[in-house]
């Protein structure tokens, strides 16, 4: 099993675009900790999900797949499913952004629009699957699959030839986090330190750290990160989580938004809002990374315009 | 002389960081080219300035450099010469942004502000080289410490483990294009074509190779591309490009604002204006491209918020 566990990760590194590393001098200077950027935004449809859609994709036997995502999984799912010559099916809420929707259908998928006020997601995943028989229903980040594609960006951070002490991680539903630790772990780097960065309103990883158990919240919390609205981890990620973060940082939306455009401005990236969840982290508690080697992973790039132009001008107009 | 020179560049390429590649899957699917981006924007200082102002700094004997630069030329300067342990002065007009020459001054050049309405640039220089007996003026572009410096992006891109047919440069003085030539000369890659940029309000270039002498225009002409913004190529740099250009694509300033916003929506890439002219040459004459790998080379990062504000939004208000 953990040979045909190696190969697999071999084959989604193979597939993958290898993640980008920036350093930048002046965002060092600004935190007073080495920062070293992981950015997946020029990843395979640009977000890191890519790694563990084809990982999932690529390892299950059915060939018929049903996902509920509005974001970045369902294109990452959609493209995966195109490469490999699989059926995807994605549901997403009918008032979903219309560029989302398109991107989803341009990969080939069959996009399945859902009126979340009379129908929730589950209950249309679930109706859709037993039309489907035979299909799977596919997790973004509660799966052994998932995080072993998310593992393959672990693996290459640990082969980094340059060293570091910490990565940061951003943390929704904890595929990427528990996909990083197990990365690392299996290439023997427990030397390294992770550190979650979630948003402080939708801060149930930092809840169950602290519970010793999975804490699930009411509602959808609406941070600004929309990537890490999920109201509770995946029993899988939590198994990795719970003794694997070294810490977990709550970071306030201002935050967020301050990182956002200080990536745009000092380091000339663009990111998603979950992406700029990590250096948010660093501004957050700076006196957890002052002096040290920071490898800050950036999850991916896709925003709408309307949404990245509201945060960068709130800077620039002072307001 | 050979052997020194490599060793130079060698040493160049020990210091600079390697260029960024990202290959995008839209931006090919929208020219029906095989898009190589070959970004410069994450380089020391946000440009490719910095690998022919290293180089430059790195092996003249004089310890009092002076220049003329309001843009990145000037950055890239002060920040080798402090690497370097010497003495930058940097000219700027007095009217330069605020930005720029605080970004000038935190690298620890002295910035020299003149009036350009009652003194021009180069008498300003003249009367601080004749201040400072010894010193040495350095032009951002003709000079064949330029070229070499530049050169080291030319290896970069023969040593590419992808293979390649064009590759476009951007061209203002011919500082970058005539390195890049200079490179994959150097590296017996005779068989890729350099295709040029220029902006056409800018166009002495174009019109230079029509003429077969070096045409200089009457003014310093306002394109958006203020890389570009050069009233003649270099006598150094004429000599690489009057026959090591395959061909020049003079761009609209239309074109160079729509490249700009495709690089930010569909390849997460904040460019500055002179960055993106290689991508609108694609999209200005696109029978030079379609179904070629074609390497485009942004040349940095550094834009004013507003002037990127300006052009990204008016995609978004269809104005």
């Amino acid at each position: 099993m953990e040979s045909s566990t190696c190969a697999d990760i071999r084959s989604v590194r193979e597939t993958v675009r290898p993640t980008t590393i920036i350093q930048s001098d002046k965002l060092s200077q600004l935190t007073g900790a080495e920062i070293i950027i992981a950015t997946e935004t020029f990843q395979i449809t640009g977000s890191f999900k890519f790694r563990a859609a084809y990982n999932l994709v690529a390892n299950v036997p059915e060939t018929t797949l049903i996902t509920a995502s509005s974001g970045n999984f369902g294109q990452a799912f959609a493209c995966a499913a195109a490469m490999l010559g699989k059926q995807a099916i994605v549901v997403m809420p009918a008032n979903s952004a219309k560029v989302k929707i398109d991107a989803t259908k341009s990969y080939g998928a069959r996009v399945d629009l859902v009126d979340t006020s009379k129908k929730s997601r589950a209950e249309r995943l679930a109706e859709i699957a037993l039309e489907n028989p035979g299909c799977r229903v596919c997790s973004a980040y509660d799966d052994p699959l998932v995080i072993e594609g998310n593992a393959s960006l672990g693996r290459e951070l640990a082969e980094l030839n340059r060293p570091f002490d910490i990565v940061v991680v951003p943390v929704g539903g904890g595929g990427l986090s528990s996909g990083v630790i197990t990365g690392l772990r299996k290439s023997n780097r427990h030397d390294i330190h992770v550190i979650g960065a979630e948003p402080l309103m939708a801060n149930d990883a930092a809840q169950s750290l602290r519970a010793g158990y999975v804490v699930k919240l009411d509602d959808e919390p609406q941070t600004i990160a929309d990537g890490a609205r999920t109201v509770s981890l995946g029993k899988h990620n939590w198994e990795v989580l719970k003794d694997g973060l070294t810490d977990i940082v709550e970071v306030p939306e201002d935050r967020i938004e301050e990182a956002l455009r200080l990536y745009f401005n000092l380091a000339h990236l663009k990111v998603e809002p979950t992406g700029a969840l990590t250096l948010a982290a660093v501004l957050t508690k700076p006196d957890l990374f002052v002096g040290k080697k920071v490898v800050c992973v950036v999850s991916g790039g896709n925003v709408d315009l309307d949404t990245y132009l509201k945060v960068l001008t709130r800077d620039a107009r002072g307001n």
